[in-house]
């Protein structure tokens, strides 16, 4: 793949990712943004899309997917239809060229090499980290070799697209999990047309209690009690692999152990967020967060910035109007840094000719 | 009138002053909210009602007038009916007790007392200075005892309520000024109840040209054209008074000097803002603005905070979204002052039940 080069790369499109990419595109620049999830918002999309939220100011209440698709609609004129949204794919590395000179001209300088896990490589004057609690990652079945890294052709942690076809279509499909999750994937599976459905399909989790949703639990209890669906209650130990398939799980329950045959297994345990590669970058960490100046939100590596729940600073509220505000103020520093000529006075967005242009609003 | 204890004083009714008070609301603080306006949404209602923002986080696009309704909505659990919003009064003097002893114990201790131009009186345990450019006061003719303050009886700066009769109802109203603010005052008088208007209306300005919307200087043309309003060119130079009330104004354009005899002067030359009595509270101020540490937004004096336009600290932006975040971390330093004992752990909106009996959800 080609490198790209821009202004900036925002590591995160939550919230704060997607307020980021506003003003810097206010700032005249260009940025790239990267998120591990198949679509942007966050955890605002990924735990709580339906939840409302009361503290955003301006907006009595709002859902997780509201919030997010009203920032989206803001960044739109920054968005050029998503080219610059690179989905499904975290940063694996982040290279700062010339050292030794950016350390003597700490930004303007900065050229920063990004490496996402799809290949995508990004140079950037300026790197944004809003990773929040860090990338959401699909939670594995604790069993070795079974984490989500693993590539095994028959082990899934997400459904398919509803173009495409379902690689379980007339066999044996195993949906490990007992939380919303686990059962919207039952209901999801047995929704799609006839020819794509498993021939057999079995929810397996540890016990005859799931942590989910009362409507949805009514659902696939009636499947079960129609026999569409076959409940398997046990407690994975280990896992039979043949030439990079996944045969067998070996289960155990109060009865004892035993095998459960499938051929397909699909893992719904939920999204858990993990720092992951940028805990190698080199960046001053303080338990887990990354401690930035708050009059600028700059790390120590040179270019980069840190903005929304990942950072840590003196009063820190995790809160995202707060990072709204860091988004902004990071946005000025690195304009500054990489314009170090351009006039330093405000411009409004409701007087500034400028501005307007860069909404498209003229 | 009898002393108000409250736990805070918001000094200013704007965006920010308002999201203070909910966050006080969140934390659990009751607040009283004075402002010099006779309306909440300080600058967003009396400069730019109508204009477009288009930078506030998750609202693509808003005017002054949405926003501050949006913001008197998100405020309302706390606004009890109004009860606690002081307009159209000043903050006269800050006076902290006990100062020896708050110095020991900067916060905890703070008892301010809080006067207001209308004789309010307010003892607090904290107070938030949101008062943005200053206390916005209408803009007094220059000349030698007609500022805003002097109390001549026939001098006005406001037009009455429509419940009220008007003053000059069958006498000569002069009305000066010569921007969007005199002339929409013209329309507004001639739109009276017939009984209210004056017998003969005067347009004040130094020359023939105007500084208004062109739809409402159109209006106005015509209406000097048909005669109901005569336009008098000239620059005042003095006032002749008796018994509390003007008399006559002296008035020199290019062909010299005349005098204007009238029974009311509306002066209508917008509004200005003005830092007033606060310069006297004994604040560090830098070029104007109030010093604060923005870890906490606290001041130098021990429980008083400055949040929004009027502070500054290292890379100070003057934004609303920045005020926000100041009004935020400033109410949870507030709240750790005066209950030192309370868990420090944040609580969410979308999940605590103890936000959201506050919010008045439950």
């Amino acid at each position: 793949m080609p490198m790209i080069q821009t202004d900036a790369v925002v590591i995160g499109a939550g919230p704060v990712g997607l307020f980021q990419l506003f003003q810097l595109g206010l700032l005249g620049l260009q940025a790239h943004v990267v998120d591990a999830l198949p679509e942007a918002g966050g955890q605002c999309v990924a735990l709580y899309p339906d939840k409302p939220i009361y503290d955003i100011p301006g907006v009595p209440v709002c859902t997780g997917r509201q919030l997010t698709e009203q920032l989206l609609a803001q960044a739109a004129p920054f968005l050029h239809g998503s080219s610059n949204l690179h989905l499904n794919q975290q940063v694996e590395s982040l290279r700062i060229d010339d050292a030794a000179d950016a350390q003597a001209q700490p930004h303007a300088q900065a050229r920063i090499h990004v490496h996402t896990s799809q290949g995508v490589h990004l140079l950037a004057k300026a790197v944004f980290i809003a990773a929040g609690a860090g990338a959401f990652v699909p939670r594995a079945l604790p069993i070795p070799g079974l984490d989500a890294s693993e590539r095994l052709s028959n082990l899934h942690h997400h459904l398919p697209p509803p173009e495409q076809t379902a690689p379980w279509a007339g066999q044996h499909l195993v949906i490990a999990g007992g939380g919303d999750e686990a059962l919207q994937a039952v209901l999801d599976v047995l929704a799609s047309p006839q020819a794509q459905r498993p021939s057999r399909l079995s929810l397996l989790h540890r016990r005859d209690q799931f942590q989910a949703d009362t409507a949805l639990e009514q659902q696939v209890r009636l499947l079960i009690q129609q026999g569409q669906v076959q409940l398997v209650l046990g407690v994975p130990q280990g896992a039979t692999q043949q030439d990079q398939a996944l045969m067998e799980l070996s289960l155990v329950n109060a009865e004892g152990t035993f095998a459960l045959a499938l051929d397909h297994l699909l893992v719904r345990l939920g999204l858990s967020p993990r720092l992951g590669p940028l805990t190698d970058w080199g960046l001053n960490l303080e338990r887990k967060q990354v401690s930035v100046n708050p009059a600028t939100f700059a790390t120590n590596l040179p270019g980069v910035y840190a903005v929304g729940d990942i950072n840590t600073y003196p009063g820190k509220k995790r809160l995202l109007l707060c990072g709204f505000h860091e988004a902004t103020l990071a946005a000025h520093a690195a304009a500054h840094a990489i314009h170090p000529e351009a006039p330093q006075h405000l411009l409004y967005t409701t007087t500034s000719p400028l501005l307007h242009e860069r909404l498209g609003l003229t």
